[in-house]
């Protein structure tokens, strides 16, 4: 125990004589979900850490890295102890830690399955990023483990909880849209050299797993509904040695049970800030930017209302605190939640069948 | 000849012994094209023949309509003789008339080929609104009849003339933008029950043939590519009776040869104002509204560039102006109009192969 800890300890006061107690004290009252973190990159380390900070449902006490300087720097601010730092190697003995209650995993997409079963075998709730894994069969064998462990399992579809997105569903679902006919949506970046998101093996795809997901997903949440047929095309505009094995842009069209089309793009080639326009026999409702980590912002435009615009004025944490804190309150009162394993897999599934209609595979 | 054709004559004077000494006269110093109007509906009454009245190289001198009375009443206002009033019947007289030079067909697509076929036959040149026929064969049938006839023909993509789109092509076509990655584009509109656009027999299809083609054929006058392969969905969502010949919405992707892709949407059931949005490698183009009468707005973000933003200040008649000139121009310069009838045909084809590939078809 370093000297921070021991202050940590020692400020919880005679009340806590264990670990274990601890725990138990804080599900009676007020408790945090304790999140270890696996993979200190951007979003954990600039998001959805800073954001447990602020929670008071949610708390970092633990780390997985392959740097443990890395850890070693961070772990103050968090106070993290440092014997909850891990490596890879020995990930599994978060079993053994009665501090860990679930795992955020923030890795390179091919290694979320691996990580989700090893986590849910050591009993630790599973919080995942999006893409949920990199091949329908490794989705399937993270549900499976989660689901044998009885744990919960969640991938971290940040707009489900997003406010004006929130908002934009409940236009939708209401009926002030009317029967929707049409969805536009985009989303993408350009992406540097370098990146383990242009390196198929560990990412899986190209644009439409990492940011086009977004595009799916949201078509899906907004309309309620699961598309009968996809069909797009995957190509690369750049031979600039960047998309030797993933695409760099993918354009696909999605058919609704009800009849609503929906027309895609993503990309890794060119800006393009995520935006969605859905067309209902009522009017017209869109988000942009509709994905961004902050920003975003709505317009509605209904026959017979006056004009809606919406903003919420939050910074780039409040999404990761949020989905942090429904993550914790799933495990707490035993609710599984809207984006589990499941939700994950089908957009495993419709990516998979655009990428086969693109003439591409996942995996 | 009525009163105020007989005052018109007077007025032009001695010079003018004949109504062919009159147009020997003008192809010399200024002469004006001669529209005959086929089809007094609300795309020439409204926009085509008022914009002609304030052209120095074309005007309207005869009409074709089913309502002849409709006609007597719109002649004084172009100086129409009444007997420069054709019916769909007596159409092929108009071969005996010098006073007309050309013809603008603005009637529904299933009546295009037929009328520039005996337009054609009957020497004159044929203006034919998009979409240029409801089948390749006619289409193609179009073009021979004009080539035979030694005629131009010309399709009205009437955003091939406009000023905004043709800086947004002169944008592309400079390499600003980089290398085009990924368009977006929707255009469509709520159609009311009764309109003939609902008629298969008379439209050819629904909204991707009146509407979406606009998206269609900006893609392609936007990338000055060709697309290779097109994939799209046709749905019904309002079973309110509309829709039991065309489709209510289509949305359909589209790949490039450079390896571009652009997705689209067009619809019946829903407000949808045209848009087009350019995703370069180094910056993002769009125009909102991007087809309409006027009001064309442009946004381009370009990496190292101030942002540029052009609207031009025209009213709804400018483009019709712009076009029928260009026409004359076409025809008094025996040039090949750039929106000619082959121009009209690749955009059949590639939506024959969108209805194909949803599963419908073209004709």
């Amino acid at each position: 125990m370093d000297r921070r800890e021991f202050g940590r300890t020692l400020a919880a006061g005679a009340l806590l004589s264990s670990v274990k107690r601890l725990g138990a004290f804080q599900n009676q009252a007020g408790r945090r979900l304790r999140y270890c973190i696996v993979g200190l990159g951007r979003i954990s380390m600039d998001h959805f850490m800073p954001a447990c900070k602020r929670s008071r449902k949610s708390q970092v006490t633990a780390f997985v890295t392959g740097h443990r300087d890395k850890g070693e720097r961070l772990a103050p601010e968090y106070n993290v102890p440092l014997k909850n730092i891990y490596s890879y190697e020995n990930f599994d003995a978060i079993a053994e830690n009665p501090e860990i209650d679930a795992v955020y995993i923030a890795l390179p997409n091919s290694m979320h399955a691996e990580y989700t079963v090893r986590a849910a075998k050591a009993g630790k709730h599973v919080l995942c990023e999006k893409p949920m894994a990199t091949s329908m069969k490794d989705s399937q064998a993270m549900i499976a483990a989660c689901r044998s462990a009885n744990r919960k399992l969640m991938i971290a579809y940040r707009c489900q909880y997003e406010p004006v997105n929130l908002h934009a569903i409940q236009l939708i679902r209401d009926g002030s849209l009317g029967t929707i006919q049409a969805i536009e949506s985009a989303n993408g970046f350009n992406e540097r050299a370098g990146e383990w998101r242009l390196d198929k093996k560990l990412a899986g795809g190209g644009p439409l797993m990492d940011v086009g997901i977004y595009s799916l997903n949201a078509c899906r949440y907004l309309t309620a509904e699961e598309p009968v047929k996809l069909e797009g095309f995957c190509t690369v505009v750049d031979n600039d040695g960047r998309f030797t094995t993933v695409e760099e842009n993918c354009g696909w069209t999605m058919h609704f049970p009800s009849g609503a089309v929906a027309s895609c793009n993503t990309t890794y080639g060119a800006s393009m800030p995520g935006f969605i326009r859905v067309h209902g026999s009522k009017g017209i409702l869109e988000m942009e930017p509709a994905f961004s980590y902050t920003g975003i912002h709505l317009k509605a435009n209904i026959k017979g209302q006056p004009p809606i615009e919406q903003s919420v004025n939050y910074d780039d944490k409040e999404q990761f605190l949020v989905e942090a804190d429904y993550f914790a309150d799933c495990v707490f009162n035993n609710k599984e939640p809207k984006t589990n394993g499941e939700e994950g897999l089908r957009d495993m599934r419709y990516m998979a069948e655009i990428y086969r209609s693109a003439g591409r595979s996942l995996d």
